[in-house]
């Protein structure tokens, strides 16, 4: 089974298309946990836990495990593991170098972590991506849009009358196959969401930026037109409570995620 | 002392500004070394021991120690702190997200690791790039023109008469201060390095692509202008032997090297 079908059937069963990014911070786990490393897995596991019949899958992102060295990296090593297979578990990593670098960091991500999904960076063309598409059954998500306000600053500037990240999305297209190609696109875009959506009706979207970003979720759903698309939330619901039912509380937050998602799209 | 007092400092000392890539493949060690991971740290000490003093510093790529996940990374620990800290220490990770994002992984390259200096990659804009420059006495080195040929799909696209690279140049110049600015600038692009310099005559930049990616030593350093800058060599120096002699083979390539630079530079 490639990502994609999996992605397809998890959403089926799980009645979600919404993801849970995995982004710990230690001074805002719940006061119950010790402050101490080890402390943000037993937090992401609880979360993992409570949350895994109602989600498609999870996003780590590598920076909040990578700030704390040998011991955050072991501890990105036991959540990809735990998450069940059957779920999509997406390597926010944001790698792109040339390409006999981008080849070791695709091993790193989908043969050691055997993450189902990257992010990745356009900025350094075809041949700095190619080594993450040669993985054909996974999903790699370029990074197009983003929810940040950095997003101004380079990706909505026009060339040849076409804003840098619509050039992106329409030279890479067939970077990979259509199955394994796909792109951010930040929640905060809806309007520039329904331009992408025509130009790649069928491509996977991860969309982060609701939530704590302010991505609007009934504008952004609405402009993805049912296309195949996993939503992004972090914050709002790891850290939905500070005290010791935090899993039960972010649990309550993706149904109550779900139920809106879900209305939306009908 | 900032890393631009030390850059400045140590290439005077060493009569260098040549900067040695760690880039280890497992298949490419010399044959007296066993093929387990913990020969990358034998490898790299090695070569360490025999250049320190005719190097500026090194350059650590970290997809290549990543690809052996945990044991890698702690490799990769254990290799910053061997190098001498009159060196600079080049974190090549080309991190970049949003900014809580951004701020962990900087945490993660100057706190954990303690570089000098970081690769980062634009395409995310201001914000994505601010936590690394708070780090006022580093160096963050932004992608600007990279040395592969995937360079071509967006960094040489022309956006109100300028290519991508140039506005990315002009426009971050003033996000961190003047001496903690880079650029890297691939050495496959020497006609655009003189352009660069102008721009940019007293920031420090990052160039790689001379030996195995073919960049033209003596173009490249006319084209600096006597430029703050950093040449980095990886491959055609650290493989430049499979023997049991490969950190003396290593060592001559640097000499070598050295003298080429230094005689085009006068």
């Amino acid at each position: 089974m490639t990502a994609f079908e999996k992605y397809l059937y998890v959403k089926n069963i799980n009645k979600s298309i919404l993801c849970v990014g995995l982004d710990p911070v230690l001074e805002k786990l719940p006061v119950i946990l010790k402050k101490e490393v080890n402390s943000i897995y037993i937090f992401c596991r609880d979360i993992i836990e409570a949350t895994k019949n109602m989600v498609c899958g999870y996003k780590l992102n590598f920076a909040f495990f990578e700030q704390f060295g040998v011991e955050g990296y072991e501890i990105l090593k036991r959540l990809f593991d735990l998450i069940p297979n059957d779920l999509i578990k997406i390597a926010d990593a944001k790698r792109a170098d040339i390409g006999n670098t981008s080849k070791a960091y695709a091993k790193s991500i989908f043969d050691y972590f055997m993450a189902d999904a990257i992010t990745v960076n356009p900025y350094m063309g075809f041949d700095s991506l190619s080594p993450f598409f040669d993985y054909s059954d996974k999903i790699v998500f370029i990074l197009a849009l983003t929810s940040n306000p950095g997003s101004q600053n380079f990706q909505k500037k026009i060339i040849n009358e076409k804003p840098l990240y619509q050039l992106v999305i329409e030279d890479s297209i067939n970077w990979g196959n259509s199955k394994n190609t796909g792109f951010v696109v930040g929640a905060t875009h809806p309007k520039e969401l329904v331009l992408i959506r025509k130009i790649v009706p069928d491509n996977i979207l991860l969309i982060p930026g609701i939530g704590a970003q302010g991505g609007d979720i009934e504008a952004i759903i609405k402009a993805n037109n049912n296309g195949p698309a996993i939503i992004n939330v972090s914050r709002s619901v790891i850290f939905s409570s500070s005290e010791k039912d935090y899993a039960e509380s972010a649990a309550q937050e993706v149904k109550k995620l779900n139920k809106i998602i879900n209305n939306f799209s009908k």
